[in-house]
């Protein structure tokens, strides 16, 4: 199954709750846009793409819920809840951008409510698709970069848990690996809430992909030692002049791949390019709350 | 008390129990240099000034354990407890430097077996006793390096627990503090054994020093947004051109301060100086068993 998908026996959105990987592997279904919204914020789904096409299927899940008869009706129905998408997560790009794309068709479409219902669904459904899509080409293009034998370190999570499908750079690593190279992945455990060591992990390990767990804080080792050939990582947003913010420990990680002329790539579809925004420095920074000082959360 | 300290009333060496802490304060009294020797390698001691203050007193016991009547007999169990001693966590150049100051004073000391067991203690006093006395030289030194008002963040631990008393990088941001510089310390949490999480929090909560426990991550976005004013850091080993090898993390931490032009100091008393190394590169690393992938062990 998807990450995150539209089930059209049920007519309603689920996706897999990732907060409790790699223990136990469960998918939720919902019929609200609302909890949806809140499980955007309790971090039930992540990764940028990811968080997109949830925002799309959501405003669906919206627009089914709606009671309004007429066009007008439902599009102020749907405004509102975009807003309440909106603010699940404010500084995630991609969810204005399918917020935005979503509302479009909302806004272009002709005929009936019931028209602008399934009109939304099937651009919720598209967006999904070509995510899936996006991720394959990036990761023909990306595969190139990694030669057989080669070492690699990845940050996070970027794979097809933080993505519809496939993933952007875990999905460069995935493909190199289908190619037949024989590659080792260091997966960065990802402080404070673990994601390389849950997710990114879990998914290798699906995928049959060679890798150790190191401390984020081993990856300078690794690399003042020779034994890294490549770093990859996703992005959460993107600067019209290309700086990348990501998830912490990117710009770290980063500087040591730099001070050992290791090269380093951020695998980022145009969805999370936030051309408003000239640099890295205009890019707002989201901080969680102190809850989780130590261990997982 | 201190860290580790020779019990005159029981004649017993003792040691807090590093592993416990935050959540339990235990203090391990010790009959048996081999039992020293195995609580060194389980890390109910760490940091390089506390080992080598440990092997010191390992010694004494050694040679109040010995049966050997005449000083020869007595120096040939010596040797083999300072074998036993060092093997315990062989990259520790203090635990060498200990060993040998203690069996030099073995060697050339005159008169009965028991006068050679009185003097070893006596060495071991010493050893234990310039490391307060040197810890305290280096903090006030240290101190003139931290302003009022300033915010620095801090590696690994390197206080009172990884000394006899005190310590050192951790030694000068107390006295700082106690010069009544108001001075928030951000504390790596440094995995993965967490002892700035576990130890040096505990240690800040202790001396009323406040501080925030932030993911080792974190520690390049509180330096690029400009709200670190230095970052101190101890030594495992220092080689004869001043390079340090130092807890994991050190190195990625040093180039995060290196890229905003903040200071960092590595505080280093001359006993974790190795003047056989002629650099770093020459320097061994410990790598630990793989046990601890994910969480506090």
């Amino acid at each position: 199954m998807r990450t995150v998908e539209w089930n059209y026996e049920t007519n309603q959105f689920q996706m897999i709750d990732q907060r409790l990987l790699p223990g136990e592997f469960r998918v939720n279904a919902y019929d609200d846009y609302r909890a949806v919204a809140r499980d955007i914020t309790e971090m039930v789904v992540r990764g940028a793409p990811a968080i997109g096409a949830t925002a799309g299927f959501g405003l669906a899940l919206a627009a089914r819920q709606s009671s309004a008869s007429d066009t007008g009706a439902l599009r102020a129905d749907l405004e509102s809840a975009a807003e309440v998408l909106l603010a699940a997560r404010p500084t995630a790009v991609n969810l204005s951008w399918a917020l935005t794309r979503v509302l479009r068709v909302a806004a272009e479409i002709e005929g009936s409510a019931d028209n602008v219902r399934a009109a939304i669904l099937e651009e919720a459904q598209r967006i999904a698709d070509e995510d899936v899509a996006i991720n394959k080409r990036m990761a023909e293009h990306g595969a190139a970069l990694i030669d057989d034998g080669d070492t690699v370190i990845h940050h996070c999570n970027t794979g097809a848990l933080a993505a519809v499908d496939w993933g952007t750079a875990l999905g460069v690593i995935r493909t190199a690996y289908e190619q037949d190279k024989k590659i080792h992945v260091l997966v960065d455990e990802t402080r404070p809430r673990l994601q390389g060591a849950r997710l990114t992990a879990w998914e290798l390990e699906q995928y049959g992909v060679p890798y150790d767990i190191i401390s984020d804080n081993a990856a300078g080792y690794f690399l003042r030692t020779g034994q890294v050939n490549g770093c990859f990582v996703g992005s959460d947003r993107t600067a019209a002049n290309g700086d990348v913010a990501n998830k912490i420990g990117t710009y770290m990680l980063a500087l040591a791949a730099h001070d050992n002329e290791v090269p380093f790539y951020a695998v980022v579809p145009t969805s999370t390019v936030d051309l408003a925004l000239a640099h890295g420095g205009l890019i707002p920074i989201e901080e969680r709350g102190p809850a989780c000082r130590v261990g997982p959360c």
